[in-house]
């Protein structure tokens, strides 16, 4: 198999460090998301929607979406689990990572598309009073999770998971989309700082 | 355990589709969203994002999210798999269900949020332009949809998935967010005739 990786994004590092959690090595072929690559057949043959990661197994059969990939993953390497163990915490699992994915990566994602300059030809049409209604509800979650956090020492449980990978990438996104988290976040802070110092962090 | 619902709203019946599938019976606790109920105590004590539905099982443990929730069934009540089966499975039934939620629900909410009068209060700012620029997006991704319902019966696959529930939630919302299904997209319009015929889609 080979995984058509897109290098800084944060979809593509999302895989890479699930698979850093997982100590999976898979064969990567960069593809140059500066340079619009993705927009060209290597990658839109195998993604319509012309998005990475793609994974390409063997036989030819293709998996977009990066939480796809990583549950493929998931159920081929079931330990460490990253998706939940048992109903209950799977369920708290997918429960954390949809949070953290629409409530927080999503609005940075939105913040970086439609205000930042590079992305003009990206996001059609770029709207920033769109992207700047985002920050304030990035901040508003965050100060949510800031109060989960003090119970408890990862985002869904006990446990490290895909929640936290997802809430990894979405943090450090917030550098080039110029959200911070408020100072007064230190829960958030202190868990960011822990996800951050893993080797996986820096896949 | 007992579930908070609401009624019309996109996420509360995805769920009560599901459970229909699974021939699951949940007590229902109906919620008036048209009346901002979900913002009073009985939901955001246990929701704090104040969204539905919302899961408390009989010791109190709070699930929240239509698809986490889902999950959970799912697991106590594997047959019929509505997450698909197998590693390749699973994760072909995670990718078209990303698909759908980021390129048609997610496209038609905004559309409805941002543009309906209904919504002044649900989404503060009410940007219009944002709210029209998501419109030829769901357009564009049910052209793309149409090609893949070419060659098989269901969105995920040969059988149906919780990715065809968030389709079916999809499109019907699309009748309220004023978009329409092109009249040249026959496989989408075959498909979404054969889930709305099944009994789950009255639920």
């Amino acid at each position: 198999m080979k995984l058509f990786d897109g290098g800084r994004a944060p979809n593509p590092r999302r895989v890479r460090v699930f698979l850093a959690e997982k100590g999976i090595a898979v064969p990567l072929v960069p593809i140059d998301m500066g340079a619009l690559e993705h927009r060209k057949q290597s990658v839109s043959s195998r993604n319509p929607l012309q998005r990475l990661p793609v994974l390409e197994l063997d036989d030819g059969t293709i998996l977009t979406e990066s939480v796809a990939i990583c549950r493929y993953f998931e159920e081929l390497h079931p330990e460490p689990a990253l998706f939940g163990r048992g109903a209950l915490g799977k369920a708290q699992v997918e429960m954390w990572q949809r949070r953290m994915e629409f409530n927080l990566l999503s609005c940075v994602a939105q913040a970086f598309r439609h205000i930042h300059p590079a992305m003009k030809e990206w996001e059609i049409p770029q709207i920033p009073e769109w992207g700047e209604a985002n920050k304030p509800k990035a901040v508003e979650f965050l100060r949510l999770l800031d109060d989960e956090l003090g119970n408890r020492e990862f985002i869904a449980g006990d446990s490290y998971s895909i929640a936290d990978i997802t809430g990894l990438i979405a943090i450090d996104f917030m550098k080039p989309a110029r959200i911070k988290v408020p100072d007064e976040c230190a829960n958030v802070l202190r868990w960011h700082q822990a996800v951050s110092s893993r080797p996986s962090a820096a896949a």
